[in-house]
């Protein structure tokens, strides 16, 4: 791996590869490499949890943080990203994570920069290291994505993730549904496997809630936070109504009592909080691997 | 101790072995936990010199600092403090400080977070490491605080560190006093020890400053900077009708020709610059034992 | 070295010393101080080559870094400039490196700061790393200053380095030449020196392209970029005419195809990215010089 762009540009063993070695961080694996190396995280749009998993990772692998704020930087002068990014690399770095509120912000990037670039989100586009830490999280969970049934839930049409997991765990193996709204349904993506929210409660293994995306929705598409709780939300009615065994997932920042309800964040069945300490073996999984991609001797490793 | 919330809640006792240990620390203690450690600083408030204190602190112990910026964080997508504090634990954070605009903000954590929290100052409530950092300079100059005049000068009403600095200077055995504009007193805490300026120069050992805080006064309290200076500041007049040994102390920022005379503030009995110096000592001293709370085994401390 | 805030009060040996380590940093030397040491970096304008070149510069030195933000700080609430200094000094900084919209701010910090200021930048005035990285590029390429034909293009009038890198390269031994816009010159700088850049092109070893400063003009002072780009810029065609050797330089952010064609940015003769490069390694020579110069013992250097 040199860039990670995108989950689906990733072939399934080396998800698999990527997931091995994340679980290895999982259980306290130190790796650092060989002599100092330079990351700069440059994040275009808020985040806590992408930002700070990124953080943690970069700081337990042993590397030295460049945190690239956009508003304080040349940016405002009207540079470019390429520009950006290229200084970056001409005084160190030695790989970008770049969260982006353009889809596809990497394709000005990749012929020039000669380091690696990690994708931390693009527009409504995609969030590689989310879908890795959601399918360790799975993985985890019940050992192998085979037959399962995950349903994601929500804004299907403009979520980062949605299209790009959908895929990938199909391809790993697992039945994907789809409910929510449904103008927010995009037959391109669900290809008629969406189902109501009372019958997906049953049915699935993991309930992949998506968050919504206030800040992205111009147009108002629901009525009241109550009403869309009541007809899409996970209820406290609903999550009784799950399986034993099976999880909730949601990548969060949560609306609460809206996509899911406050008092089941914190339940046996949620996997919130797991996510975001996978998301830091992940990163560090994926960190390691883009570094080593430069050529370096590992010792250590 | 586990989470440092307010001095109110610690013993004498526990306050004078912080004051012990930061003292070590001010004279040149190295101590680092045994493996990596991290700690997030989330600041909602504009700060130098809390945070930079706690950054050195952090740093000085070794501990991996995390720099929370709220706006460029999912609290600008409106997650809640509690969501934010359990994220950072979820992904590595080993301790917390928070300085936060509402008071008492700490009560929605201390039961769901089960990292140290350590306030960095909330609303117009408590600053426990502020009154740690007073405390340990007075100390420093009187080596007991038995007896000692101590005039607390300014807003008493509004002020973080006021009615703690009073009760807990009363119960290591000060005597307390308390000057400024009438009007910004409060007699649940001044309890009848109001003196003027005047006279406040001439009995105290310390005369302990407080910032007007132009940030917080929505109405106009004061007709102008130089008619207070004139009645309630500490001029070069009354500077000079103090005892021989008595000491000037200030929380800083400053407003110079205000609450005290711009050629005073680093006069010879002026300890402004020297709180701060002891603000990272104390501070290193607070980190240390939240962190140990936490059952580390420590081969090195 | 004690402060570094103009390359004009540094002798010609000063200079060519700093250049002179620089060069063994950018060969890969390798130097850090015997103990911890925090540098405080404070930037009031927005810059990301500068500030990231220091902060890689610093943690190369393994220096710790304090990254100061005007907007999080006590200068919201009006503290000075000086104030701020000296809180940081107090809390345990061992330098600063600043960068400040106003012309010469460091004169009111000299006095009665202890620790060594490097000046990032003050307003129209002077950026002395800016000046000792286009040397040192300058060095690499011809080995010397003498005789060497150097124009600077641009606006000259409000350019940070346009004064003092003309004063320093003239003091070396090299001819410069000044072109651009009329209305842009300083007589008492440029002295009878202007030529057209048709005739520049032509007879210059180095092209030492300034930025237009968008944000400092209030006034238009050109017609449209593209009407800049013929008459003032190094278009392709004139690129073409320059002398075998003779290379490109810029101190970034670019206006591409204002300033430079775009498609010469990273053209051979291009050494802006290179100066970007060396910034790092003259900014950890200038660091190391004001750290020893406090009379630290140095066994490693």
């Amino acid at each position: 791996m040199r860039h990670l762009l995108t989950i689906t540009e990733l072939h399934n063993e080396e998800i698999l590869g990527i997931l091995l070695e994340a679980q290895l961080f999982a259980e306290g694996k130190i790796w650092t490499p060989t002599n100092d190396k330079f990351v700069a995280n440059l994040f275009f749009e808020p985040s806590t949890r992408t930002k700070f998993s990124f953080e943690v990772a970069e700081k337990k692998l042993g590397l030295q943080v460049l945190d690239f704020e956009s508003q304080s930087s040349s940016v405002q002068k009207g540079e470019t990203l390429y520009d950006t990014v290229k200084t970056l690399e001409a005084i160190g770095a030695n790989a970008v994570v770049i969260r982006h509120p353009q889809d596809h912000y990497f394709d000005e990037l990749v012929n020039g920069i000669s380091i690696p670039i990690i994708n931390g989100g693009d527009g409504c586009g995609h969030h590689p290291t989310q879908s890795l830490l959601d399918l360790l999280t799975i993985q985890q969970e019940f050992a192998h994505f085979q037959g399962l049934n995950v349903v994601i839930v929500g804004d299907i049409r403009h979520s980062r993730v949605a299209r790009s997991n959908a895929d990938v765990l199909k391809r790993l193996g697992a039945n994907v549904y789809f409910s929510g709204p449904k103008q927010w349904m995009d037959e391109a993506i669900t290809k008629g496997n969406y189902i109501p929210m009372d019958e997906a409660v049953k049915i699935s293994d993991v309930m992949m809630m998506l968050r919504i995306q206030h800040e992205r929705h111009t147009c108002k598409m629901i009525s009241s936070k109550e009403e869309y709780h009541q007809l899409f939300g996970l209820t406290e009615i609903r999550e009784a109504n799950m399986k034993e065994k099976s999880i909730i997932m949601h990548p969060a920042p949560i609306n609460r009592d809206v996509e899911i309800a406050s008092s089941l964040v914190e339940c046996e069945r949620s996997r919130i909080f797991k996510q975001m300490t996978n998301g830091v073996a992940v990163r560090q999984a994926v960190l390691k691997s883009a570094l080593q991609h430069k050529g370096e001797v590992v010792f250590n490793g």
